[in-house]
């Protein structure tokens, strides 16, 4: 099932899309170029790979609600939520504490971490908070497979190191360092750094066209 | 200059890895793919479609201070600094005015918008804070043309219609809405849910195979 990291972004954000909009009216791919400036011929050959994509099309555009399915379908999304933890309670990580967005994903997210016990004991949250020493214990009890990283940065490889050693196989990297992973697991670097310098270089390459 | 959009995220991070390192000693494509994951051969494809990508080769791997240079100047990154703003001042919004990953990037973070003129009193800055309605005399003004999107979701495509009429020309949106901007325009969504998504598809990927 070779999907490509940009088509599986296109894929995701697409489902986020479609749960947007009217559930019931279908819509074109050239209403999808309009609305996110992705080209329609890369917009169907991403759903034309999906399984089932016959049936997805119809005379008037795509079925939302099968569109939606397959993109669940091809991503891996089982109806198994993944559980997640938040590890690093700062501004960045705090602000998932009452992230609205998980609402309606297959992404469950159940325990935070922090070093510091004040700061957990002050907190609010809708789930369980506890001291970082109690990872090892925690995790592997809850079933707790992907970790979003927000510790600083100069504590990321070593918070890594030991949530890898709990049983996480996906981290959602915050932290600007470069973490070094075994083979088997999967990290996924969020940089404003980075988001900026993939939108600078995407503006000058539109320049010199 | 058709450098594609995962190219430019992994060289994007290899210029941040490379300044992270003792920058006098030379780094091997091994090297790298032990500390990225990525495969060595995706890394020298990388490395090899840069301008000057014979004098960044040496004959113990590649030269850090050549190859950092040949990065920046791929992806546009002149000595003239990206302007950019922070619109919306709340927990996300809020973590960019204290960041300190700017520092040694060509971004120039230098001004922060929020409706909320009591927030933008009581917080601390780096550099001025307005209030919202001030975005189209202020941005012109600063010679911004980058905006880091934090508004609530429902705020966020009338925000960025004005951001565009006060000559932003790239976006980085941290709201959950995808938002429709005309063509001239390029905008980069940072999304917790797409992260995690991506994450998953990956490791799905990887059982099957």
């Amino acid at each position: 099932m070779g999907i490509s990291k940009p088509a599986a972004e296109r894929l995701s954000q697409l489902a986020r899309l479609l749960e947007q909009r009217d559930a019931a009216t279908s819509i074109t791919s050239s209403e999808l170029e309009r609305i996110t400036g992705w080209p329609s011929h890369t917009i169907r050959k991403d759903i034309s790979a999906l399984s089932g994509a016959t049936e997805i099309s119809t005379t008037s555009g795509y079925d939302p609600k099968r569109l939606a399915a397959a993109i669940r379908e091809a991503l891996g999304f089982t109806n198994e939520p993944t559980r997640c933890c938040v590890v690093g309670l700062g501004r960045i990580g705090s602000s998932f504490l009452d992230y609205e967005g998980f609402a309606g994903t297959t992404f469950d997210l159940c325990a935070g971490f922090d070093s510091n016990v004040n700061r957990i004991e002050i907190l609010k949250a809708n789930f369980p908070l506890y001291p970082a020493f109690k990872m090892k214990d925690v995790i592997p009890r809850l079933g707790i497979t992907a970790a979003i990283l927000c510790v600083p940065s100069e504590q990321a490889q070593q918070t890594a190191d030991k949530l890898i050693e709990s049983g996480i196989v996906g981290l959602v990297n915050f932290t600007p360092t470069i973490l070094s992973v075994p083979q088997a697991i999967e990290v996924e670097n969020v940089s404003i750094i980075d988001a900026l310098g993939s939108l600078t270089a995407r503006l000058a390459a539109k320049k010199t066209r």
